[in-house]
């Protein structure tokens, strides 16, 4: 069978399972998520062995230590894994919930049903737990799920395969709905991408450049983000100390994630007060601060003048560009050039200057005094998240059980017919 | 300036209009909408020179009657598009609503704020009223769109488009927020299906061979429906007078539309009861009827045997295929076999069948004895509809204003950071 047949067959047993998937019960889907749990302690030694053998091929082939680190499934990642299945198991179920019904003038009742989106495709790259993470959620939403990780990652992906299908297997699912790709053939990724017929909906997590290849061969809807250049904008009517506080916890809290800040926007009438604490504070915890012509005095010896480049570049790590802006008309303007409509924040005390933020800023997150750190489905409340989308279409921002369902709409009638 | 580099500064202005257009309020979108009823009546004399010359040189080409009739713009059409536009611009304007807001233990209140889509791509058949309809539910939703019409109806739609543009600088909003295509060129659509940085969302309308080179070139999602094959299943327990009219209606309202039904599902338990009495009144009002073994000998004479095309065949006239099923089982399979994901209906008076075919089958609207004519956003509420998309993703269903625009998260602090 060639590489495009089996994909064929993988993704046409995928639709059918999820077939059954979308008939099944809660409970039924909770039972299998917790002997996800048990399973992945039952057959720890099984799964540590093969990451082993990934570990090992890994370091042969000279893989830095960050990547080495994101490859191994330590204990702490083994515990991660299973408290994750037992938080999304405790998760309500929204597959058949009724949104709201309306009557129309004839009588009939008009609604939607919540219910899943059907056969989901994850391309990842490295993190085999994610292998896990996602294909809980999936199956939390009733859908089925086609998982393609890193090959680098290969032998530990199929070791969870055989737990995600035991698991499904135990409590009377078809093993179909979460299969791993049995090959790390690349020409296994093209096929599928073309199979829209079966398949409702791809989301790559990754770098850039895997995500624009998914989004150029893709034939299905892709849910995505790019990367996250995050703007924290202090106003001429901020509360200085609360703004520091946030632009620090925005920059410094976690500077590799995508939620946090690159770029801090400051109204020119406070520039003066604000930026030097920005140099203490900021610079002080190791920041480098890339500044305008206007914010760069302000900010000290250490400070060093923005490149082009610097404007909307996602540092993942302890440099932030700095601007001085006329404006909030002028801050706005640069959110929409170079923002990544991931998550930007505002803050002041002035109550226009809030709302007009909220309204007109385009991001998946919109915060007023609050860190740009909050976008993330536990934080906002959503519980665990596949992924945060950065297109307006279907999901913006984190993506959690619910958002990984469509609804229908529904109809009870007592014999209308259109006339 | 090449076509690919003259489609990209189309839809940069598009995306710069988009921007403008979010920011506006509803009253200055709805004076737009009735500014393009009042020059459709006003330019009605250009218009209609512009419908006349893409007329005469359809008619040079041999264009048959009913795509003639499609193109021209009657006294009918204008009238019709007239009364559109002062239905869209009386409806409430989403944008900005805020749907929840829930409060986080560290008293962020985080909830979600209705948004325009941005920049939408309507590519189209002949209808040139599509310009018009598609233009004020985009612009009402606060979106930019770009309009690709039929190329026969080039003329007709390049005054359409000179309406729109009016309207729009005459409201103070820019021109750019609804373009046509200056060019028939195929080469300005492939160029327009790569542009995601620019464009959110591509709807096209018509043929399924258009849809599919769309969904197959473009980058962006797609919101669409390749066709409606809608099924009829008359259940064991269905009050046979009521299941006749529903079926009848289904299938003779309008034979040419989307959500007439294709094919009728009878268990067997009423098929001898039920199928001579389709017979004579479907049979009566012309309607061929092609039977599957068991249907045949309960049909009469007219009747004829199907074929295996048949069934998920959308006929688009008076043709119908019968089938006898021996449960709901097997009626629920067979529609997820050769069903479109579209329109679907049930017969009956028992509760557990309705709930759980409401329940099961995936289709955009599922309704309960009620015919599948009501598939439409004007008759299910949702006012004037863009078109109907049979992707779970986003919105499943007609598209109405509401389905044009999507939400982000927002979020109202007071300090809080992330710890």
């Amino acid at each position: 069978m060639d590489i495009t047949a089996q994909m064929i067959a993988l993704a046409k047993a995928a639709k059918t399972a999820a077939r059954t998937l979308a008939a099944s019960d809660g409970l039924t889907r909770n039972r299998v998520i917790e002997n996800v749990a048990r399973l992945l302690q039952a057959e720890a030694p099984v799964i540590r062995a093969a990451n082993d053998k990934d570990l090992a091929a890994a370091r042969a082939a000279g893989l830095d230590a960050a990547r080495l680190d994101r490859l191994t499934l330590s204990d702490k990642a083994m515990t991660d894994m299973i408290r994750a299945c037992h938080e999304v198991a405790a998760q309500s179920d929204p597959v058949g919930e009724i949104e709201s019904m309306t009557k129309r003038p004839n009588g009939l009742l008009v609604g939607r049903m919540r219910v899943p989106l059907g056969v989901l495709c994850m391309i990842y790259e490295s993190r085999p737990n994610v292998t896990i993470d996602a294909s809980i959620l999936c199956l939390k939403a009733g859908n089925a799920v086609i998982l393609r990780g890193g090959s680098e990652a290969f032998h530990s992906n199929q070791a969870l395969a055989a737990v995600l299908q035991k698991a499904l297997a135990e409590a009377g699912l078809p093993a179909a709905a979460a299969q791993v790709l049995p090959t790390t053939d690349r020409a296994a990724v093209s096929a599928l991408l073309k199979l829209d017929e079966y398949i409702d909906v791809v989301i790559p997590r990754g770098g850039e450049g895997l995500i624009r290849a998914v989004v150029s061969e893709a034939t299905m809807p892709v849910l995505k983000h790019y990367k996250g250049v995050c703007h924290a904008y202090v106003d001429q009517w901020a509360d200085l100390d609360q703004a520091l506080s946030l632009v620090f916890n925005a920059k410094c809290h976690r500077p590799g994630v995508c939620n946090a800040a690159e770029c801090l926007l400051v109204h020119e009438k406070v520039a003066s007060d604000f930026l030097p604490r920005v140099a203490e504070r900021l610079g002080g915890a190791g920041v480098e601060l890339r500044a305008c012509p206007r914010s760069l005095p302000l900010l000290g010896a250490k400070a060093v003048p923005a490149k082009d480049s610097d404007w909307g570049h996602e540092f993942h790590e302890l440099i932030m560009a700095v601007k001085t802006v006329d404006s909030l008309d002028e801050a706005l303007a640069h959110i929409a050039a170079y923002g990544s409509n991931h998550t930007e924040f505002i803050c002041t005390t002035d109550h226009p200057a809030a709302m007009r933020f909220l309204r007109e800023v385009d991001a998946s997150l919109v915060l007023i005094n609050a860190s740009s750190r909050f976008n993330d489905g536990g934080e906002l409340g959503l519980g665990a998240e596949i992924g945060i989308s950065t297109s307006k279409l279907h999901a913006y921002g984190p993506m959690g059980v619910r958002e990984l369902t469509g609804t229908k709409l529904i109809a009870f009638g007592d014999g209308q017919v259109r006339s």
